[in-house]
């Protein structure tokens, strides 16, 4: 498994990041030495998924408390900063409110001295924990899929692996859970306009896992529900609301209405750091509205003539109802409700 | 509005076409001298569209003749030949049909020497009917969409104007028509991958007439519906069965699902040219299967892994019931059965 966050060297270290916007051509790695440049590599994707970005946001925090040599107020500020860099996956400001909390017991029992080991701790342990509900999730996840025929057709939209987490994934890591325990899912990987999250890291990791795994156009998905090729779908998402009403990329909503015209389950696999209780539905969910470029110059040559109007939100939000389980780290929340979600989540 | 189909010359002519690879950013323009050049253009999309396929290969028919002298044989191969350019696309058999006949009618009349004039007569006349029926379509949506409010939003997918057919268009004839009503029709255009018509393609031609056009991502539909800012869903056809099922450009049959589930009328508009009746239902529409470079290629940069396994198929179908009518030259069929689709279609 490719290392897509790390933390190099210890109290003077710096982040290396796997620049995502360059797979599958090329396996490059960032150095960040300071928070401005944690926010950059967030803001244009370099790293993606909801997880990934809480733990390298943690990480950003503490570049900006070793540069500032400890000082409160500009580590406060990092905080802020950093939660600046996108809108909608709710794990980043999760990550940041904890590494935020962290300083303040630093501070409150006068162990500044020791505040970037500390922070770094608090980082590392978000980190890690990342990585052991990714796997819980997976274990979950194939449990539930248990009566799954062999060699069944799984769709999923946008990337969930490795590469969005620190750890196996959210959605992907079910998927190579059920690999594990001999399942042989067939994947049809939607390739998820306008970045091509799908085609570029989904299908990689999942070749490179030596699973059984296929690329379709967006527009496919539904042929190929027609077609009895899929058994179930599953998904990452970016925020859940109180009522299990789930934000994911742009796309994912659609794939619910098309699984639910064709009595596919449709399930989201996500941690418990992506629900947001504070939000009674979906609807209080702030969705990306992103740049017109990624639609009209997607593959490196302009697709669209000039000046043409282009709505390019980054999100969608599924509705509850739309939704068969929500695959935890504590369990399955199924049926989706209010009172199954909290059970669920304050666990 | 733009030739993208002419004749140039009397007997002894050439056939121009639009290279429409190349829009928005080129418009460059193809001779096509014998039906080999015309059988490429096809291929490989320069002319797509199925009315403007049926159109293009009837002149291809005269290229042939001239070409051989009027070598009736050579004529017949032409046929053959060019109707194994496209398999989905039934108005491309129909034209070929009705070029192959007349060349039978020409025999049998002893008129060998007038050949080339006559077979010429021939498609000049398809291509006529083909603008006459556009403007008929044109008109019956529009008097079908007469209660739309102003400025309503209506959804399209893949290209259907004037690029698409020897007239003004298919569904967006209904929009041109619904435009020169003073109903301020407001499009989303989806992009339609693989090969991107409708970002291409409809938004130049919305865009030249002057039509409040909003380019999205296929997988941005679904979204766009939720939000409700869609009124109408119209699209074209590539060949509808004898009980109204339809393909057309894939995308299109997950479009009508949205659209179903969001309570939003799905129209598909058609001349009876491409209405194939051999056909109980839509089951029996072949299906094209492209390349996958079509989708991992996608514009000149590599947007997958080597050697990714990539689902293309060009077309899929729709269902009757989801379709709330079908637009035809005639007027229109509605609700869609097999009764229905009989009368309209042998009027």
């Amino acid at each position: 498994m490719i290392n897509t966050i790390e933390w190099i060297g210890n109290e003077l270290g710096q982040l290396k990041l796997l620049d995502q916007t360059k797979l599958p051509l090329e396996t490059k790695f960032l150095t960040c030495l300071d928070s401005e440049d944690v926010w950059h590599a967030i803001r244009r994707l370099a790293v993606r998924g909801a997880p990934a970005i809480g733990v390298a946001a943690a990480y950003g925090v503490c570049l900006a408390a070793q540069k500032e040599k400890g000082d409160p107020d500009a580590v406060r500020q990092a905080c802020s900063f950093l939660a600046t860099s996108r809108p909608t996956a709710v794990n980043l400001f999760w990550a940041l409110d904890r590494m935020h909390k962290r300083l303040e017991q630093i501070i409150k029992a006068g162990d500044e001295g020791r505040m970037v080991e500390n922070l770094l701790a608090e980082a590392r342990a978000i980190h890690d924990e990342d990585r052991q509900q990714c796997a819980a999730m997976g274990r979950h996840g194939a449990d539930l899929l248990a009566d799954l025929v062999s060699g069944s057709g799984i769709l999923t939209h946008c990337n969930t692996g490795a590469l969005a987490t620190g750890g196996e994934g959210t959605a992907l890591a079910v998927i190579f859970e059920l690999q594990r325990r001999g399942k042989n899912p067939k994947v049809y990987a939607d390739e998820t306009r306008p970045l091509l999250q799908g085609a570029r890291l989904t299908m990689w990791e999942l070749m490179q896992a030596g699973i059984d795994a296929t690329l379709i156009c967006d527009s496919m998905a539904a042929h190929v529900m027609q077609q009895q090729l899929v058994s179930a779908v599953i998904v990452g998402s970016d925020r859940i609301a109180a009522n299990g009403d789930a934000a994911n990329k742009i796309g994912t909503y659609g794939v619910a209405v098309l699984a639910k015209h064709h009595g596919i389950p449709f399930y989201v696999a996500a941690p418990s750091t992506t629900f947001d209780l504070s939000l009674v539905s979906g609807k209080e969910i702030p969705i990306e509205q992103r740049s017109a470029e990624e639609v009209t110059q997607g593959f490196g040559k302009q697709t669209a003539p000039d000046d043409a109007d282009v709505l390019n939100p980054a999100f969608d939000v599924t509705p509850a109802e739309l939704i068969a389980g929500i695959i935890t780290e504590h369990g399955v929340v199924a049926p989706v409700t209010t009172e199954n979600v909290a059970k669920t989540v304050n666990r």
